[in-house]
């Protein structure tokens, strides 16, 4: 077995700290174990010894003889570090500790937390916890918990192909409760707290592999690795609930794009690239588990929906417009057919609605969701009925499962109505591979979700050459240089040193220029008056003498008029490297909606950042201007991305404005500084 | 009795079309009025005569011989027309028409609804549909419905303080039976359909002024009038779900203001002013209704969160900053209080976490709710505990409904567990006043709707004196006069028609003025090339020269350099005049961020709709420029909506820009053109 999944495969699990005590935390996972039927060895240890609930209490690790694959710490935090120790050199395989007073309680908590997992990795034992509330789940019936949800008599063993992590642990036991009581299949649950050793994704990562999960829900409240689980998720689709949205923007930052590209943007990003479905809150994620439980995927996003209600059919398309999903459009011979069956007061196009003439006449939600799964169009459905009761919910609920079965496409039911007005109904749809949902938008979340486990693509990454890394304080110039070499569309430019090389760059650029002050730690040159367009011959030594007079060199560039101007950046995250693109130029912090994407990328995802930004209407040409050339930015941003892929990271390259003309682009500025310096820029007096 | 209050206090009720045959439509409502127990009279009617379920059928209404307070129309469409006539001339109160077959279905059969309507008025009768589902509910125990919902003999009769209305029938019902599986006390609930004569916003009106009903909640499609609504919001709390969201953008828009106020953002703008609450979904309108149940009010928006789970704690915090809420900051004093309680594993400030500490010692979660809901920066408190049980939930029940009766506050539960874990914990909550949501986010939406409905004010709306409409057709140069003589600022302007009078008004203007085409019918003036700013002596000839051949006038205006530009513009809707205020000049299509008010507005309003744009940042001087005169915008803002309060609607007021200096502000362009002439406009070839 590998280690974790003692966490749900435990053959022997021994419980520290235990105790017959009615009511005491260490009594419950024994008593929970029995409860449940765990056929596994149980080792209650204690120092006092004597029995709890019949069994045997050993008075140490050690004394146990024989290996433990699963031992819970449930003593003091004290205590803690010595019973860690005890497990480690007794050779178990994991160590859940659920006691707190930890990293969560400041420094000195953090530094024995740091012990624990020295202990712990000096014998090679995974250490889960502190500060959680265990596992469960899985065919051995692992009760690996002091949850007060077992100690229900109502709460039944989780059972199903569906997984779920909690970093928290009482909102994981919440959900996992919640989700029982709503019929999601949850099979096994594990809460990581502190995540000293193990995280939420190496549980999950561990998840995908067991042949008896089929996908795997997560809670986190920080993310820290994105590869692993993007692996984890092209097995079997994986959806999040990532707290801590709000702490995000509060981060400071040190250049436009880090200031962008905010870490909550990136965290959505990276879950996005990976084809992990980022949802909203704890009934979205039950909401994707019970899709997600039926096997169905959806590599599309049109919805065709059918519904016995024309306000649900509304609200449905609502949904789908608010979420980015589409509409799906029939063909003429779907609609044809629609209206010979439909009655003349509902409607034949998308969202059907067939009214409540479905109580007079049976069959017809059957016909038409048949010929709606029948239209190449539709790639999911959602099927409406409000108020159904009895038999008519009985008679929907198989034609759906039929259509499910038979097609292979998702199909979700909206049933906004008391569970009451037809009990069997829920669990027939469900066993017909068909989630049910109150509302419509919960549906269309549900689906939303499942689209972005089964969208995910491989990116053909293009892996030219390498541009050598510019040296730390590089000037504009020389990051221009490296860029030009490169083979990025960079204006030509030269510095000048006196006047009469003013005048002399200006003849040579063709009587027209831009100069620019070359000043180290000077970022809003333009602010500062440091950039001058459009200079002549006349203005040359004036505006040579004005620059100068500012403390660096002065840059002379030939004058690229006009363009739409975006802004490029590459940032370092906790992540991995981020590429912004947006709106640049003195707007960049205006319309401040800049695209966000963690590196690699390919040509698909520039576009798609292109589109999400007000960079595309911008493009195509507003009010009647030629649109610009947005394949030759697509190509520079790429090539910027792919030439630096090697540069150090903790250095951020920025380049604002790049202008995007009806032919071709221009990198009119760059930037390159590490974060400290951009730190330092900052308090210079940056914005 | 006012005749709408028939719908749910009907002494009398015919049904119309009443038939003994098991399972027809026409004899369910006579099954449920006998089965709920309605005390009143009911009248079959069926030319057939006979009996149906033991009662005498009348062969008309006219037959009956006594009045009836309402009579439920369940014949084919063809039938309705004779049945409405019959009731109309038997001197019937209301009337509901069930049977579809109507406007809903094209043109003929709009004219045939058209005529139900025309003789019910000539009656002074009221009639609700075609195309509903009825009404149910109140004392009376009026079961004036064919839903399935009362087939089933699950569904208990409606009771309680809570009112529904819904456009959609079908939805309706649904929304009903979902509210009483969830104990959201609906009391009465009617269904409008395609409202022929009473809308939903009728019988929102008639139930505020109903004593049984302390809050309505509204399912609408179509919202064609607000002021009747926004009276009865001021004395009930209403919550609104609108759909039909995603059709709104798909509006053709006539001038920018148009464009950029879509349908939508209006009706959006409309509910906010009048204090009503707009919600997501039903979900979201049902846990709104259990929280107006309790009666509690919320004029703030600081909430205070406890917490026994830090994940829920987090999940709250975002949701809060997510719906514009805001997270109550504690006195010192509250959080040295909460220190001394709450495990140092835990969390003192907000949102406190008072960890499974709970579990083991009883009364901290009490106390900290106490001493939070003691804070005076705390208008409401989000108690979250996701799996406890048994005692412990009861206990926490009775602390909330302590702290709910003693102070006042709202106070909500969130209980992320199955109700199963605590059977009594929803209903003990619900006595004491405190209703319990699945998750953190449903709860803060349901206080957000609270407190949406709870903030409503009196505007202190300017009233100054008018300035004379222009003509239609009125050029530039005459909108920019009637402005300047309503004390608006406007810089100084004349028609020029000569070189010499070009050069002369340069020289006027202090040597550098603005030139502009005045051609009718040429809106984007800039992007024709038809504005030339900086227009000096040396070049004034040239330019005049060059913008006559454009084929108009030519206006030479005084020059003023930079600043802000905002675009203000006022618009007409099905809901009212809209003012449009938001970031102006080029700039406007690619922010496209503007706030919208319907009028009348008042200060407050003007700067709320800043704040809600990128202006905001704009004005109050981005990246070290010097703030712009906001109160100068204000002023200006305020004053365009007043003095042209009685210009004839469908006529645009469109002035882009205003630009806005660190002293003061100027009206740079101003339009006035008829919704007819925008869209010549449009075709003429603007976007």
């Amino acid at each position: 077995m590998n280690s974790l999944q003692a966490l749900w495969a435990a053959g022997s699990i021994a419980v520290i700290g235990a105790t017959e005590r009615p009511g005491a935390m260490g009594r419950l996972p024994i008593d929970y174990l029995q409860k449940y039927g765990y056929q596994g060895f149980i080792a209650p240890v204690n120092p006092k010894g004597g029995e709890v609930l019949g069994l045997r209490v050993f008075p140490s690790m050690a004394s146990i003889e024989r290996p433990v694959d699963l031992a819970l710490v449930m003593v003091p935090a004290a205590a803690v570090l010595e019973a860690v120790t005890d497990c480690a050199q007794a050779g178990t395989s994991v160590c859940i500790v659920m006691s707190s007073g930890f990293a969560e309680t400041g420094a000195a908590g953090a530094s024995v937390q740091a012990e624990l997992v020295r202990v712990a990795r000096a014998h090679g034992m995974r250490l889960v916890g502190p500060n959680c509330i265990g596992a469960v789940g899985g065919p051995a019936r692992v009760l690996a918990t002091f949850s007060p949800v077992f100690s229900s008599t109502t709460t039944p063993i989780p059972a199903g192909n569906i997984a779920l992590v909690s970093q928290s642990g009482a909102l994981g036991f919440g959900a996992l409760s919640l989700g029982i009581e709503r019929g999601v299949p949850i099979g096994i649950a594990v809460t990581t707290g502190n995540e000293a050793d193990v995280t939420a994704v190496d549980v999950a990562v561990q998840l995908v592999s067991d042949p008896t999960v089929d996908a795997v829900l997560i809670y986190i409240e920080s993310l820290g690795e994105i590869n692993s689980l993007a692996h984890a998720a092209a097995l079997k689709p994986i959806a999040v609930v990532k707290a801590g949205r709000s702490e995000a923007g509060a981060k400071a930052a040190a250049s436009h794009t880090g200031a962008l590209a905010s870490a909550d943007k990136v965290v959505d990003a990276a879950l996005r690239q990976a084809g992990i479905a980022r949802v909203a809150d704890i009934d979205a994620l039950l909401d994707a588990g019970a899709l997600f439980a039926t096997g169905a995927r959806m590599p599309g996003r049109r919805i065709g929906i059918v519904t016995t209600s024309g306000g649900s059919g509304i609200l449905a398309a609502d949904a789908i417009a608010a979420c980015g999903m589409q509409i799906a459009e029939l063909d003429d011979a779907t609609i044809v057919e629609l209206s010979a069956v439909v009655p003349s007061y509902g409607n034949a196009t998308n969202p059907v609605d067939v009214t409540a003439a479905v109580m007079a006449e049976p069959g017809l939600f059957e016909r038409c969701v048949d010929r709606l799964a029948a239209d190449p169009g539709v790639d999911a459905i959602v099927a409406c009925f409000a108020v159904l009761v009895g038999d008519d919910v009985t008679r929907i609920a198989r034609a759906l499962g039929a259509v499910r079965t038979r097609t292979g496409l998702p199909v979700v039911a909206v049933r906004t109505g008391a569970a009451s007005l037809a009990p069997e109904g829920a669990a027939l749809l469900a066993a017909n591979g068909v989630p049910v949902y109150p509302t419509p938008e919960r549906a269309v979340a549900a689906l939303q979700a499942l689209s972005a486990t089964s969208m995910r693509r491989d990116r053909e990454v293009i892996a030219g050459p390498l541009a050598p890394a510019p040296g730390a304080g590089a000037s504009e110039k020389q990051v221009k240089v490296i860029l030009a070499d490169a083979g990025l569309p960079v204006p030509s430019s030269e510095l000048i040193g006196s006047v009469a090389a003013a005048v002399d760059a200006v003849s040579r650029f063709g009587g027209v220029a831009v100069f620019k002050a070359v000043v180290p730690g000077l970022v809003h040159k333009s602010d500062a008056g440091g950039v001058v367009l459009g200079v002549t011959a006349e203005t040359a030594a004036e505006v040579f003498t004005r620059l100068s007079a500012l403390g660096g060199q002065v840059l002379a560039e030939r004058f690229v008029r006009g363009g739409v101007e975006a802004i490029v950046g590459i940032t370092a995250s906790a992540l991995g490297p981020v590429l912004t693109v947006g709106v640049g130029g003195v707007l960049t912090e205006i319309v401040a909606d800049a695209a966000v994407r963690l590196l690699p990328v390919d040509e698909i995802d520039v576009r798609e950042m292109i589109a999400e930004t007000a960079l595309a209407p911008m493009l195509a040409g507003a009010r009647g201007a030629a649109p610009a050339d947005i394949d030759a930015l697509v190509r520079a941003v790429g090539r910027v991305a792919d030439c630096t892929r090697e540069w150090p990271t903790g250095f951020e390259r920025d380049i604002n404005p790049i202008t995007v003309l009806a032919d071709g682009c221009w990198i009119l500025d760059a930037m390159y500084f590490g974060a400290s310096t951009g730190d330092q820029l900052q308090q210079a007096g940056r914005h």
